[in-house]
C-alpha cells in the first residue's frame, strides 16, 4: 500500500469519513498531506494535539485510515507494522527531548540503542488496539503506547545483563552493555523506566484522572509483584535451582507476572484512556492476562523448536528454566497454549466485530515464528 | 522527650490547639492515644487516613505536637529523627503490602534490606519541613516523603553495583549485592524505583491533579537529564577519564544532576502538596537545588577530610571523581558552601519565622559530619 494509493482515494472517501465521525481536523492534515502543497503553513503540522513531526503525522493519518469506521480495512500484519511504524517514531521524538532535556549523550545513545531496535511493538499495538473499541484517537494512544514499550525495553536491557541472563545478543544485534559497557546498560535501563511515567503523567491529553490511573496500573504491572518479581522467580530457578520442584501452579504464577502482567497492563491502560465501563475493563484484562501467558508459552515452545537465525537470539537458552515444556512436556504446553486462546477468544465476545484485530492478535500470538 | 511527658502535656495545650486549627480527628486520636484506654475501639485506628499501625499513629501524634502552632516546639535534631521514624514506619508498611500483593519473599527481602536500614531521611524531612509551611498534614506528605525515599534507596543499590562504584558497605552493613547477590540487587533497585511511582500514584488523597504533578516532577528529577544522568557524568569521569580535564563548570553540571535534582525535588514536591503559588514554588525549588549542591560538596569534603569509622562507608572512595575538590582544591569547595548556603538562606525570607527549620536544615547539611 502506497502513500500515492491513498491520495487518489482519499478525496472519495476517507476525507468525507472523517468529517462524518468529527475528526475534522485529522480530515484536513489528511487533505493537506495528500495534496503536498509546495507550500504547507508550517502551523499546520504543530496543530494536531502532540505530533510535531510530519513524517509521523503521513503515518498518523495512514493509520487512521484504516479505522473499520472510515471504510478501509487493512490486513492484521500491515496494521502491526504501521503501530510499529508510529511507536517507533515516538519513541523517538520523546528521546529526542531527553536530549534536549540535558542528558549525557552517551546515556541518550544506550536509551536509542536499546529502544529503537525494531520489534514487533506488541504491547504498544494491543495498546491502541484496545483504546480504539472506545474510539480512543491513535494519537492520544500512541503515547500511552510508547510509555509501555519504554518498560519493556529497560526490562530487556536488564535481563541482558551478566548477572542476570547474559545475553550478547536482542533482535539480532549486540545487547546494550555489550555495545556500550554494564554501568551504561544499567543507567540506561534505570532512565527507560523513569521516562515511561514521565510520559504517563505528561504527555496524553485525557484529564489527570486518566493518566494517574494509569500511572497506577503500569507501576502494579511492572513492579516487585509483576514483571519484576516474575523476573526473580525465573532466575531464582535459574540461578539457585529454587524451588527444587516446580509445579505447573508454579510456572503459571512465574508466566502471569514475568510476562503477562505487562501485556494485560496493555489491556488495561487501553481500556483506561478509554474509560471503558469496569465489566469492559475486567473483560479486556482477563483477554490481555490469557494472551500474556500464551505469548510467554508460545516463547518457550520456539526454544525449543525454533532455530536462532530464525528468532535473532540464541535458541534454547532458557532450557534450565521453570517453563511448562520443563514440567509437563510439549503436549501440555500445547494443550494449554489452545486452552489460553479459547478464553481470550470468549472475554472479547460483548465487543461485536469491532475487536477483530484483538481475535487475530490471538493467532499471531499463537502461530507466531520469532 | 518520653510519651508520657506528651501525656501529662497534652491535656492541658495540645489537643486544644489542634481543635482550634481543625484537626479535630487529630485531636480525639491523640487523646485516645495519651490515655491508652485498656479496651480502644479497634476501628478508630483505621479512621485517620491511611494510617492503619498503631505505633504509626502514635509518631504521628508526637509529631504533630512539635508543629510551632501547636506551641510545642523541638530541636531540629529531635525533629529531623521523628521524621526519620515515622518515613521508616511507612516504608516498612509499603513494603508489607508489596509482599501481601504477591512479590517474591527474596525480593522483598532485599527490598528491606535496602530501605529499612536507617539513614538521616533527609529527602522525606525536606518534603515534609516544605509541605508544613503551607499547612499540609505530616500524614499526608509522609506517603510522597516515602515514594521519594524509595527512589533514593534504589539509587543507592545500583550504584553500589560491582559494575558501578563497587562499594561492600553502606550504612555500616553490606551492600545489597554483598547480602544476596547481583542480579538480586539490579531487581530490588528496579522494583524500588517502580514502587515509588506506584505510591505516588495511590496513596496521597489531595486530588487526581496534585499526585500527576508529583510523579512528572519525580520521574524528571530521577531520569536521563537528573539523577540518573548525573550518575552518569560522575562515572564518566571515574571509568572514562571524560572529560580530560573538567572544569568547574563541568562539575556543578553533574552536582545539579546527581545529588541535588532529587533534594531539590524533594522541596518541589512539598510545594506542589501544598497547592503553593508559583513564586513560592520556585523560591522553595531554588533552596533545594542550592542545598543539594551544597549536600554533594559537603559529602566531597567528607571524604578527603572524613573518617570511615564515622562515615560509615569507605573514605576516599571518590578520589579519582569530578569534585571540586579535585577541580579546585579544599579552598574553592568550602568557599562555594559558604556561597550556596547564603543564597538557600535568602530563598526562605517570604516564609518567615515558619521556615526555621528549613533554615537550620541548611546549617545541618553544611556542617555535617557523615
Amino acid at each position: 500500500m502506497s502513500f500515492c494509493r491513498l491520495g487518489a482515494w482519499s478525496t472519495h472517501a476517507f476525507v468525507r469519513r472523517l468529517l462524518r465521525l468529527g475528526r475534522s481536523m485529522l480530515a484536513s492534515i489528511a487533505c493537506s498531506v495528500v495534496h503536498e502543497p509546495a507550500n504547507p503553513r508550517p502551523d499546520f503540522w504543530y496543530s494536531y494535539g502532540n505530533v510535531k513531526k510530519r513524517a509521523e503525522l503521513r503515518r498518523l493519518v495512514l493509520f487512521e485510515a484504516t479505522n473499520p469506521e472510515c471504510g478501509w480495512s487493512m490486513g492484521f500484519n500491515q496494521r502491526l507494522n504501521f503501530t510499529a511504524q508510529l511507536v517507533e517514531s515516538r519513541l523517538s521524538g520523546l528521546l529526542d527531548g531527553v536530549g534536549r532535556a540535558g542528558a549525557p549523550e552517551r546515556l541518550v545513545a544506550a536509551m536509542r540503542h536499546a529502544t529503537l531496535a525494531g520489534g514487533k511493538r506488541l504491547r504498544p499495538f494491543l495498546l491502541i488496539e484496545t483504546a480504539s473499541l472506545f474510539d480512543v484517537p491513535t494519537e492520544s494512544a500512541a503515547t500511552a503506547a510508547a510509555a509501555i514499550e519504554l518498560v519493556h525495553c529497560y526490562s530487556l536491557i536488564h535481563d541482558d545483563l551478566p548477572a542476570m541472563d547474559n545475553d550478547d545478543l536482542r533482535r539480532g544485534r549486540p545487547t546494550v552493555h555489550k555495545a556500550f559497557d554494564e554501568w551504561t546498560a544499567i543507567l540506561a535501563g534505570d532512565a527507560l523506566l523513569t521516562l515511561a511515567f514521565e510520559v504517563l503523567a505528561g504527555g496524553v491529553p485525557t484529564g489527570p484522572a486518566v493518566n494517574l490511573a494509569m500511572v497506577a496500573s503500569l507501576a502494579r504491572a511492572a513492579g516487585a509483584a509483576g514483571m519484576v518479581g516474575g523476573q526473580c522467580l525465573d532466575l531464582e530457578a535459574d540461578k539457585l535451582g529454587l524451588p527444587p520442584r516446580p509445579d505447573a501452579a508454579h510456572v503459571a504464577r512465574l508466566q502471569a507476572m514475568k510476562t503477562a502482567a505487562l501485556i494485560r497492563c496493555a489491556c488495561e491502560l487501553g481500556a483506561i484512556l478509554g474509560q471503558a465501563r469496569p465489566e469492559e475493563q475486567r473483560a479486556l484484562e482477563t483477554y490481555g492476562a490469557r494472551l500474556g501467558v500464551a505469548f510467554q508459552i508460545a516463547d518457550d515452545l520456539l526454544d525449543v523448536e525454533g532455530a536462532a537465525t530464525v528468532m535473532g537470539k540464541a535458541a534454547r537458552k532458557d532450557a534450565a528454566k521453570a517453563t511448562l515444556n520443563a514440567v509437563g512436556g510439549i503436549g501440555l504446553a500445547k494443550e494449554r497454549l489452545a486452552e489460553l486462546a479459547a478464553d481470550a477468544v470468549a472475554c472479547l465476545a460483548r465487543f461485536g466485530d469491532k475487536a477483530d484485530v484483538l481475535r487475530d492478535a490471538i493467532a499471531f500470538t499463537v502461530e507466531r515464528e520469532r
